[in-house]
């Protein structure tokens, strides 16, 4: 085991190097987040396809539980059950948007050096303008169930559940259940339960009051998470482990323009309708998934409906929930209704990243509205809901409770909606007479190859240097 | 699946070109063995351990169901549910035998190219002085369950259940059933059923009686197997599956300097003793395996007792038997007793490769003995067996039955003395006090890898290129 401790102290110095302004030891969390004995357990995998770029090549890791597609880089690291989803990255001769259009000289790769990712999802393709071909994590620390979507990092720290969206960071720390997306950050200490979104057109920022937070997404002194939210991940773990002890699976009835990852967990009467995508680790359970929805990466979606072209970001959470058409339930957030207190939804709605609905009787969102923050209760809706036409009406700036926004509520709108189209057309949701394919017809007949580490000697918990091409 | 189809017709062309001056077309065996859907089903695995040098390279070729370890290079080639164990490959530095010591400058590597084998078996390291750092199989066709075991080969068709052993051929036909150790061979025929060793100081020779060996390894006219020994072991196929279709078996109990591979079958009341090596795809039911014994590749010892340091070589059957002390199976016999007609080998016997005993009533062969040949009763014993000391007062030749043997015998006991002895060291048959560690104890604590082919796409049925280095 002495490489992999070796391993393990690497990551540290290098991170902690990094992050030294802030004075701010990561020992604590990488030593109580790896359990060698897991590291050694669970089986990696990478998936293989015709309709995706091929090339995995992993070195001086260890990748237990993770799950690669695409093409992925990993050297010097320990990426322990996360999904590294290359499915989107951009291809040679694509080009990226700036004042010039540049072109792309290789396919792109995600790469990912000196770093420790825990149950995280990396997704997307990078937005960094200075690294086209390279989406790169470097010298960085992801905690438990961290999304990081198309954006590139170094020299970071993030705690749990934060997500950092189609951004590059340099040097800085995010604290737990904040969500950021905000273009370039250097040296920047981002607090736990900030929802901050900024470009050159308009601003967003909400923050979730401490004893809230805490109460969902709390962490410990060595940053490993606690709280409503990761315990109700935490129950459902066990449910995964058959997906994983068994080679050939009864596929699940699914519309042949639907992709169903035989990594994901399909429970009670759940209802799959065409064009939708079930990505690996999404949770289902009594669900009704509508033409053109999705569950993506740890989402998980029980006793609830989504009426159709719904998309299910990374990491949401829809209980005991009725998703009205078009709606848009964003990155981590968490619809816990229950039996006697459900939530509705209404159509054409966007619920914002990390928006918390934990309500104590039944809750219902009208058509088109913005929804953000934490609704604990039906007099919430009014500090924490917009209708988009009165948003759309904002010229320079809003205050609703403790959330924030500078700009035009018009731009902001349409940014969003334009993203949710191309989400909904990523994913395959508009797939019809063989125009439009997406990930919901990609991802089929994914053929899955395992690797496993070393179980003795000096280099036992690392895996092989492995090198896969087309 | 074009690609696929490409490489099964380059395959056939290649080694119809070597083997044009037979007027040996080998499209009707590739056609009948090649079955795209399995090809497509079944999953491949290679091994990981800190016990063995580690690269693997595939390439262009189907590998389906295939089991690898050490190092290896498959290139444009079907190899079919196969298992090419590089465990005794050479290393560098290691000096090869002969006139003076040439030093290997590099690890030897198994190189199969332009080559369909079929649940074929390559095991040992090259015998070839000329490529000492190379074991290669190359335009070359092997059909069910044949040996290839330290023989190189160029531009050659093995019929089923064929050994070749520690020689190299080129452009040759070996027939169903045949065993040949005989240095090197060019443009040779060899006909079914042929048991023949010979080097420079003695000559072995054996040959099956024809309607003998029609009844227990036939061909039809596309040379696949039938008979009573091809239907033993297809009737036993399907103990195997549950091996694949789960992750992690739950262990068998064996003592610590015991190896048992996770991909044999163990069934019934059976018990392993110590320094005992149970390799993949072997088949043990009520077996008693004494300290220091083993079961290589595709042997299946049932309702039987090997009382200690046995080696049983691949392909070796042992059914209602008891195998005393030291005793040698070789290579695909098949001992089939029954319950009311038992065989019982003494101790320190030498049973050569590919002998037949089937009897009718109790058998039994008694202490130092060589048996070779088929031994259907009591009165086959006299022509088919004789006492080592005799066989040691041989000076120049001797004729038995249907067997011819030509040099000393003492020199021919001797040398097949030696190899046994060097079997049970390699195999960790003599461990003691950490000393002497052989397979037993190296095999232990395998990680296996599993690598599964495109399932759309003009690749369809190809596996992606893969290469594994430490």
């Amino acid at each position: 085991m002495d490489q992999l401790k070796q391993l393990n102290d690497r990551i540290i110095s290098r991170v902690n190097v990094n992050l030294s302004e802030f004075d701010f030891d990561t020992e604590g969390f990488v030593t109580n987040a790896l359990d060698y004995e897991k590291m050694l357990k669970f089986y990696a995998f990478y998936g293989i396809t015709s309709h995706h770029p091929i090339y995995f090549h992993f070195k001086n890791s260890n990748v237990a539980g993770s799950y690669f597609l695409g093409k992925c880089y990993v050297g010097r690291s320990a990426i322990y059950k996360s999904d590294i989803r290359g499915d989107e990255l951009k291809r040679r001769g694509d080009n990226i948007r700036c004042a010039k259009n540049i072109p792309l000289v290789e396919d792109e790769m995600i790469t990912i050096r000196d770093s420790l990712l825990y149950k995280t999802l990396v997704h997307s393709n990078s937005h960094n303008l200075e690294s086209p071909e390279q989406f790169g994590i470097h010298n960085t620390i992801s905690a438990h169930y961290v999304n990081i979507h198309g954006s590139t990092l170094e020299g970071c720290f993030l705690g749990p559940f934060a997500t950092l969206d189609l951004m590059n960071l340099h040097s800085c720390i995010v604290g737990e259940f904040a969500y950021v997306q905000a273009g370039e950050l250097f040296h920047r200490k981002i607090d736990p339960g900030t929802v901050w979104i900024r470009n050159q057109s308009f601003e967003f920022k909400y923050k979730f009051k401490k004893e809230v937070l805490k109460k969902y997404v709390g962490i410990n002194s060595s940053h490993q998470p606690r709280g409503i939210i990761y315990d109700f991940v935490k129950e459902r773990e066990h449910d995964y482990e058959k997906l994983f002890d068994v080679m050939n699976l009864e596929p699940i009835k699914a519309p042949k323009s639907s992709a169903v990852n035989r990594y994901a967990v399909i429970q009670g009467r759940t209802r799959i309708g065409e064009n939708v995508l079930i990505s690996q680790r999404a949770f289902l359970d009594n669900a009704v998934m509508g033409d053109g929805s999705n569950a993506q990466e740890n989402t998980y979606i029980i006793h609830s409906t989504l009426e159709g072209l719904n998309v299910t970001a990374h990491g949401g959470k829809i209980i005991h929930s009725n998703i009205g058409l078009e709606t848009f339930v964003g990155f981590n957030s968490f619809l816990n209704g229950k039996p006697d207190a459900s939530i509705k939804i209404g159509e054409g709605c966007v619920v914002m990243p990390h928006t918390i609905i934990d309500p104590v009787a039944a809750i219902k969102i009208p058509d088109e509205h913005l929804v953000w923050g934490f609704i604990g209760s039906v007099e919430d809706i009014k500090t924490n809901t917009i209708a988009l036409d009165d948003l759309a009406e904002v010229r320079e700036s809003l205050k609703i409770g403790k959330m924030v926004f500078n700009g035009k509520g018009s731009v902001f709108i349409d940014a969003f909606k334009r993203r949710i189209a191309q989400i909904l057309l990523t994913n395959g949701a508009l797939f019809e007479n063989g125009e439009k394919r997406g990930h919901a017809q990609d991802d089929q007949n994914i053929s899955f190859n395992i690797i496993q580490p070393y179980r003795t000697g000096a280099r036992k918990g690392l895996y092989p240097s492995v090198r896969i091409q087309p």
